[in-house]
């Protein structure tokens, strides 16, 4: 998105690879700590799994999380950060979001990795557009490998289409999802200003911020439909 | 290693990319369960870690299975071979191999890692002399990603010098591990006889078979040597 203020109402925005805004490093750090959490659940989460091929699926889309970590942590090395020290103040937002959203169901875990994946990754896109060229390419690039979860599509499709019970249960299950993921985004954003300051980079504050979670909820409709649960 | 027997001792060994020993699927198969098996083992240990730090080596060092496990896929698919039916059959043998050296603490876990994963790349790249050029490429480049595993030294190598009875310890858990290593190739082998060709390939049969297990103790010495465990 660019910003539709004119310049003289923004903060200077020159963004060269010396003089980068903090939060760069910040959502670097955050979305780290997202990629290590994510490993971490999936491997967990396939433990529901029930047969060899699901575990497997499981474990490649683990696999890929970390090569995405590798990216930020070259990232962040690029720009003299320590990585692990920088991502741990993330780890609660993060845990907790895992927390309250523990899949029951082998499902329910298909499910979250479609929709949490997704949702994690329209939050992640929406500030990117914020961001200098070079590190918008580094979030673009750790965010690209999608096509692990198609698996998971057949899978929840093929359950709800047999089962109008799965159906609502899972839908129901999708909701919750949304709802933890913006509450825990929000917990993030507050605590976090250099973070607000892309979201709301274009001038319009708070209500821009609204926008922002709307826009998640839209894309979130869009999912809930791809699964069949709508 | 090049066959020492002249040619008409040995059976005929024309391995075109059309006509292949079928042995090659077997050991790609076997390979590939030992990658997700040690993915799932890594992430499993992973627990044990005192620090974040600890966790993300591990979580990097499972991915780097995944990438391996990719690649056997691909190869076995590129022989129109469904890799999961394929490498079922070997579950037994790895699972066994890791339920039977659970490590209780992290620096057991260490010591698992850089020896399991040696004496594996040992085993395999043996064979790997036995193969045609295209097969002992996959094998060469799925053993290929060693790096991971020197964070272990610095960490191992750190305890044994602070404490003499921690050097006990791990040196008699890394003798276990050499003997379940053994037993489990054994197992292994004594199932498979694709595979043995390809260890007995040169002709000498089961002194043959002797030696390998001789070389595979001599490496094994050399991996305790640099954790400072001897």
């Amino acid at each position: 998105m660019t910003p539709t203020q004119p310049a003289a109402f923004t903060e200077p925005t020159v963004h060269s690879e010396t003089s980068e805004h903090p939060g760069v490093t910040q959502l670097f750090a955050l979305l780290a700590y997202g990629e290590v959490a994510a490993f971490y659940r999936l491997t967990d989460e396939a433990r529901m799994a029930p047969n060899l091929a699901g575990r497997i699926n499981m474990a490649t889309m683990a696999a890929a999380e970390m090569n995405h970590y590798e990216l930020l942590r070259d990232a962040l090395a690029k720009r003299g950060v320590d990585i692990v020290a920088a991502m741990t103040k993330y780890a609660s937002a993060l845990e907790n979001y895992h927390r309250l959203t523990t899949p029951s169901t082998w499902l329910e875990a298909l499910v979250k990795t479609y929709i949490g994946d997704a949702l994690a990754a329209d939050f992640y896109l929406e500030i990117a557009d914020a961001l200098p060229a070079d590190a918008a390419g580094v979030v673009r690039a750790v965010l690209s490998e999608t096509g692990h979860s198609q698996f998971v599509v057949a899978e929840v499709k093929a359950a709800v289409t047999a089962s109008e019970k799965q159906r609502h249960r899972l839908a129901l299950w999708s909701r919750r999802l949304l709802g933890e993921a913006i509450t825990q985004a929000q917990y993030v954003l507050a605590e976090h200003d250099e973070l607000v300051d892309f979201v709301v980079s274009s001038g319009e504050g708070i209500g821009r911020l609204t926008e922002f979670f709307d826009r998640l909820q839209n894309t979130h409709n869009t999912r809930v439909r791809e699964l069949g649960l709508a």
